[in-house]
């Protein structure tokens, strides 16, 4: 059974929402990253770079296999079960271009708003401008392919959306403060959210882990 | 023959690099970022985001491909070409790891600081501190990385390789004034980046765009 470790935050939550998704079988192992359980020298062997999620695979073929990243892990799961990332052709460029769009952009671009803006008690009006600006223009991309295409991939739902939809969820609910008055500018974003968001597997995952 | 969208910039310059390494013909398109030409409406249609670098494939299979995101793009060439990443197994995933440690952390972070330390005239204290730990750090994982595997996926070059070679060096040079003193502490990355840069298909990559 896959071991993952994880905690409820938008790359943690990615994760679950795809095991829930594909149906495998896992144990849920939290690691507090509000109390440096990252740092944990036994933890530093399965994810080198001291973050979360990671997962370890023990029936991956040749013997268990721990991945990190959860780009690596989304296609890692997908391609062991063939399941939500097309094999070839271009929906599969295009979900590991939206894919990979979330894991160098909107990702840490959502991150470093939240410091600068919300959790830094010092504030910079550099660094708020800076990523308030990005984030908006990285919201109004989403913007565009949604309003082309019903998921980030094409016609079908993948791991493009999960990684996206995590961020795009705490982009709407903790940067909210800062990012509400975007939101209202992006109605095709706020139907995939919510259409994203019906979905049990993902309703499932987002309460992962249980404390 | 895929054309190629990019400029003399660490993202920009993996993907010639790539095409260098697996042999493929291209045409070079220089998109010229500091004259804001990623901004041109006939670019989004190819690279959405307004970034570099970005292909075309007018022999993809199906019909005329454009993929944008640089880690996207190495994985396309790689899978089109069976090059520089191992179709199934663990070098995959630690190849997949590494590759994704650099779009979501050390390319965003490097990018970061040089905003911040040197392009910047207005100047955050706070922004420096922070960035700088952070690259700090993750110099130190690439360091622990390097120090147990001759390349990122373990024994062979790959795309992992390629990806955080322009950014590695980038660091020590461009970001020099404010890292030299962390790679002088770092001589697994020392080694690795004098063994990569001695490729002659990563000097001719390098070189990319001429004008
Ligand atoms: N690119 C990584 C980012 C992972 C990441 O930033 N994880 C955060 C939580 S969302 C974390 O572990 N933070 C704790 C720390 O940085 O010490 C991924 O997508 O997995
Ligand atoms: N995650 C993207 C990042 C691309 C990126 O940041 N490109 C920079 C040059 S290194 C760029 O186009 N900058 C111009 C701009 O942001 O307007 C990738 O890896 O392709």
């Amino acid at each position: 059974m896959i071991e993952l470790y994880t905690w409820g935050t938008p790359n943690g939550r990615k994760i679950p929402i795809m095991l829930e998704e594909i149906g495998l079988p896992y144990t849920v192992k939290p690691i507090n990253i509000g109390k440096n359980e990252q740092f944990d020298p036994a933890y530093l062997t399965i994810s080198p770079n001291n973050k979360i999620p990671a997962i370890v695979d023990p029936d991956a073929p040749g013997g268990p296999l721990s991945v990190f990243e959860s780009g690596a892990i989304l296609v890692y799961l997908a391609e062991k079960t063939g399941k939500l990332l097309a094999p070839s052709g271009p929906a599969r460029y295009r979900a590991l271009e939206w894919l990979n769009w979330q894991v160098g952009g909107m990702g840490p671009m959502f991150g470093q708003l939240g410091f600068f803006a919300m959790r830094s008690e010092e504030k910079s009006a550099l660094a708020i401008g800076r990523f308030t600006d990005e984030c908006a223009r990285l919201l109004g991309v989403l913007e565009r392919r949604l309003a082309e295409a019903p998921y980030l991939a094409g016609p079908d739902y993948g791991i493009a959306d999960i990684a996206c939809y995590t961020w795009a969820y705490a982009g709407s609910t903790f940067l909210e403060p800062v990012l509400g008055p975007v939101y209202q500018t992006c109605p095709a974003v706020r139907r995939w959210l919510a259409s994203v968001g019906e979905r049990e597997a993902v309703q499932r995952g987002m309460a992962v882990p249980k404390v």
